[in-house]
């Protein structure tokens, strides 16, 4: 490997920044948050600025920082991920051995692109992607009636669903006329069902992702789905379009009307600017808000290969998530965006984030000696502050809050109320709830007392735009990855999910024995048998 | 005070517990789940069952736990609060001094409720509830073209936002044919944009719920509506509701088609059956449907105050989650429904629990010793199992968790694929991550070993309906109340959140300022104006 594989707490840096910890800066002395302290702890790129007077720490910390991002090689490690090192794998044992490539999605402004197969391949989906796009525009492609098709289905789970809806929601203001989009992800029956209810499907397409093209759920829905096609007299082959990799069960032009494909260089939780997110947001949005979403991206990409923290918000996030996960012992953090269009962002993190790096083994294959990967939870604000925000404030756990924002609105439609805008209330409110979470206030009533000195960041940008949002998506991207490669984890694979579906598929073996009526297996599985019992799905005899 | 306000570590059982912590039931170990265990730890009520074989605790901890509750006065108090007994205050502090009777909103159906006084103010606005809803139904209601009104906008914030807002979700499979509800609650403009860009004005009545009748973000958001009606050509006095405390502000005729009352009694967070919920679910579901949600909340009031934890899964839930949080030491909770219409659920906990028990200080006044209110997150399965579950089984941190699930489905229509249903296989994969988190697997690549003991119970109902959902509602209520009551706080007021509007106020005199161009006053607020500034809203001269 060319790269660092040591330890956090291997590097020299690890035992200054564990000393300055036991005493972090105090937010709440008087005068701690100084105007000089203000306009120096801010880190700008691609359009994004990151505000962090209100963290832990000053210049001392910030050097320490900085000297973690140089000695852990996380920019080195980064390079190479784009330029195509073997990034998922762990050392001496059985391990997915892939390339991590989803920076190459957008990677395609450039006449040298950093790994020039995939870029070449992100090329070629998006060519075919932009035809089939303007078959539709032009009315070529059209339903059996002549009429155009108006709403599309997102069929996918994980990846396949949760980045590229959170993206979907943040955009929908940019929506083409008379498009919508809908999505099914859950193998709970009513989730199609809800949707299906509302839709003329002689007008809807539909979308299946699936990379391996054998995804429980999705081929679940996919088969609830092609069957409402057939009752309404409907050929699915006429509506579906696949998602899926070359190649793959799915990639087969007799069932789907289209193919378009994902590469195993790409996971699923970074896929929401491959062909996993693009079909279903250039059929939304049209071509060009599409690769202005990529561009936001790819700038943001170049912004993280950035040496210095002040330069690279990215990075300077995941290290500030490091000093307050690893050194303060701040177990979670909340991501706060105060824009209602984000409200699915925080559920896509969740993964993009857990997924990553809930780890406990080094890529060297032992066992981790810290902490890896935060509980990441979070609502959009001002609704927050209505909700749980008072234990943000006055609880025994202190939270680490990332909040978001924009200095405008999306729609521009807004009011003057009492002197100011909704768009500035919501800003006022961002702001202000950083600064009481870090000042806090002194009051003699203990019920009316805050503690304060409890860390946040401020992300701001212009306005959420098909660019923003890209360059958002990539940031929290570079993030993880950067968290990762400091903590010598994989962030890449996934093997904590597989127990669960080993096990599942027991429960469903009871299920089909049930049904057959008679035999059953106790002997073999006993716990899970009796707990389908005690579960109320059938009286022992 | 009637009630024991002794602080969880001072009562008899503390000292037993933390002694039982230190070696907690191991359930990794081989025959633990045995099918006697399997059986014996379950609690029903209501409707549901709690399965808790999955916990790491056996026969004495679950008799220290029966203890906590009886040594706590955890009923009596929960029978006090039913009562009318001033549960919201702070001894010996200025305090909000209220009742705390969100129970009486259901307690209906009985010839002696609880408390007289509230309990006929309930069926009151009922009454009035009723009669509104008939004049809908019979057409006696109708705009001035005489068609009926399909579409309710409702606008409020926190609880008059999240509680109602996860019901409706949860219920949509019942709504009436042609009705459809719409939420606008964040101060974000272009929360209230995209909801009206999709409605006929003129066929949509609006609700707008402020207690106080002048909180701030909902106020902004009616300002806009009525903007929107305005300009549509429309009378906003015909079609706008309000749902407020008796002669609070909004309590106009002038201004409104019809008002309904809640009262100081009832908490936000806690008021979903109060009038804030049943206007706008009366609307959606119809009156009958309302009734039913407010029999099965009643229904779970009265089991919650059983004395044995075996037959109240309400206290139960709340003592396991003291054990896991007080004596195990993790910090957060995991609410996981394996039902998509449970989507908005676990952001209604969030403000509930979160809000209540966010807490530091005792009702004596006194800092608390220990920890109180977790934090509490969760999305659907199976979509979670494909986004954060990787964290659960093998990050370094352990995350209790709460599975809520049905037998049916509830729009029946499924689907038999490899021998089992959908509605099958979403109950395999609850029961299955239950069991996985809890046993864990040894494997010789460490990256493929699950170290198990990771505790979890499992909620259980037949389906969701009106009436189990009012069952859910009211556990989690309870359950909630139950550990303030151990942890000896005060769940019912929320001083954490003055702060951040008294600094919000300081940001929105400097927008004001900036507009009216000129003169600033940075010496008196310069943390705050220097913010403003490096957040990019305006340039130093």
């Amino acid at each position: 490997m060319v790269w660092n594989t040591t330890n956090l707490d291997e590097l020299p840096v690890y035992g200054k920044l564990m000393k300055l910890a036991r005493n972090p800066f105090d937010l709440t002395a008087s005068g701690a948050i100084s105007p000089e302290r203000i306009k120096a702890y801010k880190a700008s790129a691609a359009g994004f600025d990151l505000l962090f007077a209100t963290q832990r720490l000053d210049g001392a910390g910030l050097n320490g920082l900085q000297q973690l991002a140089d000695q852990s090689g996380a920019l080195d490690q980064f390079h190479g991920m784009k330029s195509g090192a073997v990034m998922n794998r762990i050392d001496g044992h059985e391990s997915e051995e892939r390339q991590v490539l989803h920076t190459a999605c957008r990677d395609i402004f450039n006449e040298t692109p950093c790994h020039v197969e995939a870029a070449g391949q992100a090329k070629e989906q998006l060519e075919k992607l932009k035809a089939f796009l303007a078959e539709l525009d032009k009315g070529e492609l059209v339903n059996e009636q002549g009429e155009s098709y108006t709403d599309y289905v997102n069929i996918g789970i994980g990846g396949s669903d949760l980045g590229p809806r959170a993206v979907y929601h943040a955009l929908s203001a940019y929506l083409l006329k008379s498009r919508r989009v809908h999505f099914i992800s859950n193998v709970d029956p009513d989730d199609a069902a809800a949707v299906l209810k509302k839709l003329d499907l002689s007008r809807t397409l539909v979308g299946v992702v699936s990379k391996s093209g054998s995804t429980l759920e999705t081929l679940t829905n996919e088969e609830i789905v092609r069957g409402a096609y057939v009752e309404a007299g409907l050929n699915p082959k006429k509506f579906f379009v696949a998602i899926t990799g070359q190649s793959s069960p799915m990639d087969n032009p007799e069932k789907y009307l289209r193919s378009f494909y994902m590469y195993d260089y790409i996971g699923g939780r970074y896929s929401a600017t491959s062909m996993v997110g693009a079909v279903m947001l250039g059929f939304g949005l049209g071509y060009d808000a599409l690769i202005e979403i990529l561009r936001g991206a790819n700038d943001m990409d170049k912004a993280a290969e950035e040496k210095d923290i002040k330069k690279n918000p990215a990075l300077l996030l995941a290290l500030l998530g490091i000093w307050n996960h690893n050194f303060l012992g701040h177990g979670t953090v909340a991501v706060l965006p105060y824009s209602q269009a984000l409200l699915r962002f925080p559920a896509h993190l969740q993964q993009c984030d857990m997924e990553s790096n809930g780890k406990s083994v080094t890529r060297n294959g032992e066992k981790v000696s810290g902490v890896t990967g935060p509980i990441i939870w979070g609502e959009p604000g001002t609704n927050g502050q209505h909700a749980f925000y008072q234990l943000l404030h006055q609880g025994t756990t202190v939270v680490p809050a990332e909040f978001i924002g924009f200095r405008q609105s999306q729609y521009g439609e807004d009011l003057l109320l009492k002197g100011t805008t909704s768009q500035e209330k919501l800003v006022a409110n961002l702001l202000a709830q950083s600064l009481a979470l870090a000042t806090g206030r002194k009051d003699d009533n203990p019920n009316r007392f805050f503690s304060g000195n409890r860390p946040s960041s401020v992300l701001l940008s212009d306005k959420l735009t098909p660019y923003t949002m890209g360059g958002l998506l990539a940031l929290y991207e570079a993030k993880i990855v950067f968290q990762g490669f400091i903590w010598n984890i994989n962030s890449f694979d996934q093997e904590g999910v597989q127990l669960g579906k080993v096990l599942a598929n027991r429960f469903l073996e009871h299920f089909n024995i049930l049904r057959q009526a008679g035999e059953k297996d106790r002997e073999q599985h006993p716990e899970s048998w009796l707990m389908l019992e005690a579960a109320g799905f059938f009286q022992e005899d």
